[in-house]
């Protein structure tokens, strides 16, 4: 376990309270105070901690995850559990939530029935954005929903890539739930750029 | 602060520790247990909400965020320093980190001097996959930058129409972090859609 612990950078009571948890396997007993570990082992702790410190998962999330790629569940079963618990839904203003809807409804062309968890995450991001004052990005939606789609182009063509022979649900998780961060930090440094550009000017 | 409570949604006894830590300024003293609240109030703590819940901030990095805020900062400086603390990085191995490192240094241009937390945390982002054997998504990397600079395009056009006399900073983070989920889910949608078309023609 201090051999685990070593490669992965991860403490061992980290490891041990993964182990209870059931988010690692137990390794082969191999005596009274020893057990051996594998290569697959430290994989699986990675992906664990990517999960968590980059894709933002709680350690309740991360299981469930794990549990539907160990399922062997299709990639876009795994994606929707990732999706879950994204944004703490805290009760939205009803007026707010309702106009959140509506524009949720333009952009999908037809009635968003507030199902699956990116729809109502989607709704409550956009009633937050409403209630902070803040409509102008409910007025770019579409603009943004295009350049998503393109995004997701992207992430499909990569999925693509492996083929379905080498785990596609988790490329498709680690593409998007490390992809969002990976895709947030190149806009946020697009986005700077473009601002200190203007402010060089003014 | 029953009141405020109930316009925001937000507990008494988490209003009361905002307070005390300083993210809400004190009401106006209108009797001995009673103290007036303003709109502005009920502003500020949404937006402390918001950036907790759906910009996965800790308390200690809204503050940071808010001080930044207050001071006038321009809209890059509170940018940055929203980005900081995105990823807990945690040590990456070195040869991961040094891959990493020349991916990014390719893709911008110069030697990335991993300084601003934006270029850190896409480095750490990048060294993680490489340690999982996820390397598809660094030789994608281009792609997701040209498109990155598309969305800030949008983000910038949106900055600019509400004018540098509202509060174009406050605008620049809820359109930055609040942005950053909406465009996820919205990805997420888009790419559920295109696995949903693949395994049906399969």
């Amino acid at each position: 376990m201090a051999e685990l612990s070593a490669d992965s950078g991860v403490p061992v009571a980290t490891i041990k309270y993964y182990l209870r948890e059931g988010l690692l396997p137990a390794g082969r007993r191999i005596g009274p105070n020893q057990a051996e570990y594998t290569p697959e082992h430290v994989k699986r702790l990675r992906l664990v901690c990517a999960l968590r410190e980059i894709g933002g998962l709680s350690l309740a999330e991360v299981a469930d995850v794990l549990a539907a790629l160990d399922a062997g569940r299709a990639a876009r079963v795994v994606l929707g559990v990732a999706q879950d618990g994204r944004v703490t839904v805290r009760p939205v203003p009803a007026p707010a939530r309702a106009w959140a809807l509506g524009r949720v409804a333009e952009l999908l062309g037809e009635p968003a029935d507030d199902t699956g968890p990116a729809v109502a995450n989607l709704v409550t991001v956009l009633a937050v954005c409403h209630g902070l004052g803040h409509d102008g990005i409910s007025g770019r939606l579409a603009e943004y929903a295009a350049l998503a789609r393109e995004v997701a182009a992207v992430d499909a063509a990569l999925i693509d890539d492996i083929g379905p022979a080498r785990r596609p649900a988790e490329t498709a998780l680690i593409t998007t739930l490390l992809g969002e961060r990976l895709f947030a930090e190149l806009r946020h440094l697009a986005l700077v750029d473009v601002l200190t550009a203007a402010s060089a000017e003014a």
